[in-house]
């Protein structure tokens, strides 16, 4: 708990300083709801010394996250080995493009999250299942209970692997064009280009019936 | 070059294996494809043993990559020293959320590029302006020639780390619904979330004159 009573995580280690305008927080609810939009994560381990950096689904679960691959993946077979991977998970939503007049101020408007710490695999069956239902829900909500579960083969061939929430700090911008001064009566546009992700109509599968009803779960969301 | 004469980047070693209907691809045209419709990277580097993934923008010129930052940054230092940064860059463009009839095979569709390397500072000021500029025109094309370019003190704050395209490889899965035969009678929906980044209509800042024109490059883009 911090003096002001909100709670917070752990304080990661400061790798980078914070640019102007951009807010750091270790609050727990702003860098729950920012996890809790996305379903892309960045993770970052080292093999050999050398840093490597793949694109992942990821799910949070209460102070967890799990993310899956193949049992035959390497990443996931180092996170098999005592005492665990050190790894590092990075969500990263983009909400605009910010144009100043001068070029070095230009800059984004975006919610980040960076998550550090070893990663376990999960061999639990318990917490196998609550977290594959949940990488399943956490791209598409309501998806899990509505397809057939993995069976005993399909069980064997996924690693789940997991990372508790512990140092874990976010980042925010969400703020306008942020000119010098000097600069205001230059004759350049300036302003916010809105960017968001979008998620269309879903196309159904060619060998679905036609009237195969689309899930209200996809209709609400999309 | 490939034995089909396609011109390929060296072959990176393989971290992963390429799941079921993703594609790899070390063609120069597929990779040059991808980083240039991205402008979101999430930079991969290693302090003190552990792995550090922070999102940032970047810019392809040619066969090189290019990200700038503050010169006082950790990892933008660590690029200073000879002989430079082991990294791992990686730009992900999601382009669907494909459901299966069976929680196991649902998948997204993708194009994604790794790029490692050793990023190192660059010094050369005619280099050094060319990676700004493209920096903006990444983000916003047409943007570079329509601001204000940096001054000698905001050049003197920022550092810029350049990553040779040289061991890189692309992933792209571009793909409906791949269920197992016995599942396709199940009576769940299948098929495919298209998902796509929107670029909304610009915002000017509240100190811009009510009649100031939207440049042209943005009206087109967006």
């Amino acid at each position: 708990m911090s003096v002001d009573g909100t709670e917070e995580f752990t304080r990661a280690p400061r790798t980078t300083p914070t640019r102007y305008r951009e807010r750091a927080t270790w609050e727990r609810a702003a860098i729950r709801a920012i996890l809790d939009e996305g379903y892309l994560c960045h993770l970052g381990f080292v093999v050999d010394g050398a840093p490597v950096v793949l694109p992942t689904l990821y799910a949070r679960v209460g102070d967890r996250l799990y993310i899956h691959g193949s049992t035959g993946s390497r990443p996931l077979r180092s996170a098999d080995a005592d005492p665990g991977m050190p790894v590092c998970l990075t969500v990263t939503l983009v909400d605009g493009l910010v144009l100043t007049r001068s070029a070095f101020n230009h800059s984004v408007n975006f919610r980040s999250v960076v998550a550090h710490g070893t990663a376990h695999r999960v061999t639990d069956p318990q917490e196998r299942a609550v977290a594959l239902d949940a990488l399943v829900n956490q791209a598409v909500p309501g998806r899990a209970a509505d397809c057939r579960p993995a069976n005993e083969r399909e069980l064997a061939a996924t690693a789940v692997v997991r990372l508790d929430l512990d140092e874990v700090s976010a980042k925010i911008r969400a703020d306008g064009a942020d000119d010098d001064e000097e600069d205001l009566d230059l004759p350049y546009w300036a302003g916010v280009i809105p960017v968001r992700t979008v998620h269309d109509t879903p196309v159904p599968d060619p060998a679905l019936a036609s009237d195969h009803p689309l899930p209200g779960y996809l209709g609400e969301r999309h």
